[in-house]
């Protein structure tokens, strides 16, 4: 039995959702159709992230286990040649005992902010609107009350797969103004919140993202973040920022490269 | 009566282009509806161009006549509560005998390359895939002996509107590198011509485009372009290039405007 490691980037835009639904068009169901055209048996992927409607990915993984004669490294091509708004960027063999989620050890997700007096056509799809530029020294040291192992209850939205426990870590949080431009080449300003964790319980890189905007314009300082976290109540935090603005950049299976990632030592934070 | 000229711009990816059509989702029958619906009556646009499926617009312009009450500058915020991927940008009440299209005096397009090995998910509806740099030096060239005025025929598709005459003023054409990034934020490099022309034959810019790009690579000469021009011969000319990288950029309804943005002064080409 082959187990590959497929890594895959997606617009978000016309996909309901990473899971295979019957009836609707999602990223897995997608993958997984064209996969078993360029194989030539039944595929079946399992993701490491279960993004949502509208949310995009620029390093999501998922693996594919199964009897099949085609080499590894013409996946990406022969599947790519069958899609449109998902690519496979790359196709990995692994080990058997290699899983996309038991086997990774983090993520990093990236929250757009668009800074603009009304959303524009061109964006609607990549990022949220502040209508009014946010302080992002606010934002930065809500962010701080952020990072470190927490029960981050207060951050999860109801509705989503059970869990064990409600504390994660999050390594790091980074949040950047930027100028650049949209597709069609007009420029912009915006907000890139970077979060890099262990895991992430239902809608909390959204939860966090409301909470950090709420911070920019003063709604929240940095000690209600602390109240929140402490509360454990959904209630307590920011508003759930919409999927769109949502990317889910990276994907870990080692420390030391995460850590990397978020800008820290691995001394420090391990 | 009432005739309101209404600034437009639209993303062209989910649209069957401007022209209404039975059973088709199109530019005019999203706003017409929409237009409709706010001033109580129906509504019928006349634009200055008829963009073709995937073909995008920051500049668009249309006139809207007839008898309703709402404020002209409440028009703008009124369809766009309506609207997703179109947008009314400005409304303007207009003299009864002033007319989108005839009262034009020109338009520009531009057509957006990216350079890149493979086409990414971001781009794939906004710009053209070069998978290897042209030489810009050659694109510019060939461009000089685009404009001017000429008889065009050799740069027009079959299937258009019948003209009167194949004889148009191309007024300027730039063509110029740039870095900038996609709408998720990834960068790329690509070309960015820049046509402005007094009227345009089905399909004009895309096969400039198509014959820019085989200029950059060698594949015509400056002189190749004189003949292709002299000749009126489709088949002399280059390929045409994809709707995705076009896009209307303005539509001018007087000289001055018109030629401060092809770059030229007003005595120099009239």
């Amino acid at each position: 039995m082959r187990n590959i490691l497929l890594k895959i980037a997606y617009d978000g835009s016309a996909f309901h959702g990473w899971q295979r639904q019957p009836g609707q068009r999602t990223v897995q169901g997608v993958l997984e159709d064209a996969l078993a055209r360029i194989t030539g048996a039944p595929a079946s992927l399992e993701g490491t992230s279960r993004t949502d409607a509208g949310v995009h990915a620029k390093g999501q993984c998922a693996t594919l286990r199964g009897d099949f004669g085609i080499p590894t490294e013409r996946i990406p091509t022969a599947a790519n040649n069958l899609l449109s708004d998902v690519t496979v960027l790359d196709a990995e063999e692994k080990p058997e005992d290699f899983h996309a989620r038991f086997s990774s050890v983090g993520k990093t997700y990236t929250y757009r902010f668009a800074i603009a007096p009304y959303m524009t056509i061109f964006l609607r799809n990549y990022a949220c609107l502040l209508a009014k530029p946010p302080n992002i020294g606010k934002m930065v040291e809500a962010a701080k009350r952020i990072e470190g192992t927490h029960d981050f209850a207060c951050f999860q939205a109801a509705g989503g797969a059970p869990r064990e426990t409600t504390v994660r870590t999050v390594f790091g949080i980074s949040v950047d103004g930027f100028a650049e431009t949209d597709s069609a080449g007009n420029a912009y300003d915006g907000i890139l919140a970077r979060v890099t964790g262990d895991g992430f319980l239902y809608n909390m890189v959204r939860i966090i993202a409301g909470t950090l905007a709420d911070a920019g314009y003063g709604r929240v300082s940095p000690e209600d973040i602390e109240r929140a976290i402490d509360s454990k109540s959904r209630a307590q935090a920011g508003p759930t920022a919409p999927p769109q603005g949502l990317c889910l950049e990276e994907v870990y299976f080692d420390r030391e490269t995460m850590m990397e990632r978020a800008g820290k030592t691995v001394s420090k934070i391990i």
